[in-house]
């Protein structure tokens, strides 16, 4: 039984890992950290985890680090930032929630900051070189011995397994991909405002932040990773009424003439060994997700224009945050990998 | 591991058991049986269980009874009324969702199907004196041995659960109880149609059968057995735009003088052992027992006016359906009951 | 044409008052004032409105009194009751949407303070004694000439329209009068936060302030004034997941046997003439009032019980806020009454 | 006073129509028909209209042509196609919603029919060069003296006003646009079914019919008509779960350098004089229109990518349907474009 500290447990990134380590036979939750709802117990926060989970929220400021296996950080970017060092300084790996771990490199974390017109220097530049970009489905090897895990941008995550079969075999051109990206409120956090105020948001969708969103620059950086050409991606996210869910639809140009059957062969050898990432022919929907860790991903060729198409969906607090942190937490540990995630999808 | 059939399994009440038993240690599923979508892998019909279940539905014709240890129906009012015989002369316990076998008697079970509009001549009246009504809370002996449970309607359990101390302690009078319960869509099954139309039933709340539902027959029926005075309600159902849930009001007249804190001790020493039942003091709401067993409890006295108030809610697929009919197969085998149900609500 | 300001111009009153008043034919909007969002153009604050109204949002300091033959107050309870007092020296009518004016009497006011836990002293007591209660289903003749028009509660004008031909004709005991209302989160007004927070709010509905909320002191003294017999009311609101619509199911005791037909008739022998509230005999449900200023009211008895219940269902926003203060303006100016307001509900 | 008879008069499409007519001063309701609900009062079907319309529904059978100065057609495809000729034969124009006569010819038609695998043969070829397609911001002129005329499809109409200045002034490449559509359920019309069952289109969001929804073959059409270049779109439909709306987000590819400040005042330079479509600088939603004729359309070039990128937001039921309807008939019969259409969206 590992023991492992939650900071910011008490946002939606937070109570997503509560959920799923109650089931895990893994884990022991020893610590709740956050800066709001001090001094309330969780279910006071969460009236359903009244008798599941009733620890009382710390103030950072009482950590306490002894017997601690692993923390995971679900705060906001720059929050954590330096308090995650001391965690590594008593060895005890993080999996950090916020973008400011996902990359290697302080000169390449300024260009994301800037993307979200943030601060845009690192304040621990000496331990982005750990960094490990938590998507296990690529970097599984390096997460097993991983310190510091920088857990991918819900967005980011979905358009990236839907993209890396494509970019990898090089059967797109990298240049001008086009993302359309759908997301259910809670991709905002529990943060009450006007974006996500019901009669504001209950028969809308629109669009916002066009072509400016941070996980552009994320995607970017990934895939260039494993592409021989440069990935230029234009990404327009669009807010819909639901809670939760992301569906991504990616089109691109081909690289050379295909048809869906070849692909689809392309992305299910690609993802033959990942219990997380079904690929299928049909037309996918959040409600197939909705409360799983699974992403589905349907690639197609439009015979008419000869585009390749792209759905995935994902549950965005779940493969998009709290359970794609615990498929690298059971990877750190050496459990399965599905370990408290091998649930279907809660429906209706 | 005792094997279960279900019949009806591809509805939400069959839905719900399937997923219940992928994570129960004592159920096996061995066979879907279902009149529609005959053939069809359960995977084609609900996606979300691709990989956890992709069992045939079969066909009622092909049924097979050998090494199986329960049946679950869920199937409409009289649609498995002699079927149910088969499995019963072969020794296999049957739970049941329908108003069949809620009753003992033929003549009480004419009075039912009247309220509904139905046929009321019961075809295995022989049957119904061996049938327990399936609330754990207050008949768990009787369930123990029974061989056919009839597994409560929705409301009822709602209903039951927010007055059974109440009406037993004799706290209140029995003549006039008023019963507001409004339910999400999902209460109707997985029927579409008119009434759930998602742009006649978004932005809307209506009433329905305004003292016509059969559980009023129901309610009474169980209470009756508990209580020293006639009871008497009137039960205004009303159809709300959410999926999943039912909160009910309760209010009634008292015999004598009390006061919150009294019915509150009442109220939590008769539900004391009862690990699906909460007593609180803070206004529950569905959100806090969506996708749990849960059912949240809170009486009240208001002052000013000297009338009891209840509030009731659960998750009408769970405690209100399937979930409670594991609780009583649980019962049934021997498991603890709280087996293959201990998860806190799906939030958000 | 008559001129009108709108103090509280970018809230939902506001907002609801400045469309009706686009499409009326006898009333101009001379200007806009707010604490918030001041010198933002209105169609900055709601977009839908560019090209329609693109008036400044003025300051409160800035109030022209020049030419203004109305005004409407959509603020919150306290926050106008000193700046209305200008406009009644200028001899310039208001109607007034917060529980300010609502009643006749200091002492009385104070009651309805205290019901609110606010400050309890009324700030223009000398006022009060013009001021009119504004149902014009009641009050037509002393609106006509009156300075100073309470614009009734949202629910209290659901319940009121609800109750008052059983309260008059003294068909029903006044004595524990139930209502149970569901209401629609725009019922809050403009103001994210926790409890209209999207993910808080889809799929869920729960009650809150139980037998303590305001409504309930305004719907007794009004009815009280109509009553033979002192007025006792237990009201339960609740919020479900719509934005718009309130329903309230209303159950009371008969003081003599009676049934449906005869109490359908005195309903609609009371309303007759009352071009705005309808009397059916069918389930009426929101969606059938949402855009509307209608009022759809059904009454009935249960056989069994022998109870009197009623369903009323109102747009929270129009009936139960700036459609009825309209249609009071429309009385005070000798308009006909339905003038800008006679338009069929929006569906779907 | 023009006398209309509505063709289909019971589903969305007609009860749209009935209520724009009801407050249009030049058009007065002599006759409804549909093959559903014959007998039946329009307010039993639609209950919000009691009062204001409560016209029985006539079968076809029982057209009364007399006095008749215009006729909508509110059917499926190929349901009207003959019954048309009726009205055309007696001088009686005809505003059609079906995809019937949105093409010139013959053989066009069966392309587009092919493209909805329905029959290919039109039953009236001799009547498609006369057929005007009804989009007024184009064939305005056309329309005034069409005697049948084509309303366009309501995703076909969305996409066609985000193009069109970038078609026809040749910014864009026209080989490859890619076309992302997104739509309320009440797209699919009245007519409930798995697609549109409350629980199984809450929290879902799927594409479908993907580069194959007919739209596809009627935007090249018209767009081609306009277009140097052929014209090839891939359009990708998807279902969210709102009642009213769409939002269309389109990409393509640049055939010169241009940016944003270009490319809206090119648009805004288009749509001068046209009243129903807004061109904006700001991240339209589709709240800004619901209830409203407005079309907006939001065009930006993308720096980075240097690609084209354009939203566009109707009302589907409204300018993507009846209310694009009632502007053609006001054109036909000389009225000012915007009669009974100049109301703002309705919100919240």
């Amino acid at each position: 039984m590992k023991n492992v500290t939650i900071i910011g447990a008490t946002g939606f990134g937070g109570l997503g890992l509560i959920e799923i380590l109650l089931r895990h036979p893994g884990f022991k939750i020893k610590q709740l950290v956050a800066r709001k709802d001090v001094g309330m117990k969780i279910n006071e926060v969460f009236p359903h985890l009244t008798g599941f989970c009733e620890a009382v929220v710390e103030d950072p400021e009482n950590i306490d680090y002894s017997g601690i296996d692993l923390a995971f950080f679900s705060t906001p970017d720059r929050a954590g930032m330096t308090l995650i060092k001391q965690f590594l300084d008593k060895d005890i790996p993080v999996i950090d929630f916020s973008g400011d771990f996902r990359f290697n490199d302080a000169e390449v974390y300024s260009g994301y900051a800037r993307f979200k017109n943030m601060k845009d220097e690192h304040l621990c530049p000496d331990v982005l070189q750990h960094a490990v970009y938590g998507l296990p489905e690529l970097n599984a090897e390096k997460i097993k011995t991983a310190k510091i895990v920088g857990n991918p941008g819900c967005f980011a995550i979905s358009l990236i397994l839907g993209l890396l079969p494509a970019v990898e075999k090089g059967i797109i051109k990298t240049d001008g991909i086009i993302c359309d990206g759908k997301t259910g409120v809670s991709g905002a956090g529990k943060n009450p405002g006007e974006a996500n105020f019901y009669p504001q948001r209950y028969e809308n969708i629109n669009t916002y932040r066009e072509g400016k969103h941070q996980h552009i620059f994320e995607v970017e950086n990934l895939l260039n990773s494993r592409s021989k050409t440069p990935v230029n991606i234009l990404f327009i996210p669009q807010i819909i009424p639901m809670t939760r869910g992301i569906l991504s639809t990616i089109y691109a140009s081909l690289t050379a003439n295909t048809d869906t059957k070849e692909v689809l062969e392309i992305y299910r050898e690609y993802y033959k060994d990942k219990p997380f990432v079904a690929v299928t022919d049909k037309s996918p929907g959040t409600a197939d997700v909705k409360g799983s860790n699974r992403c589905i991903v349907r690639p197609m060729i439009d015979e008419k224009t000869g585009l390749f198409f792209a759905t995935s969906v994902i549950d965005n607090l779940l493969k998009g945050q709290s359970g794609n942190a615990v498929q690298n937490a059971n990877i750190i540990f050496g459990f399965d990998e599905k370990t408290g995630l091998d649930v279907p999808a809660f429906y209706p």
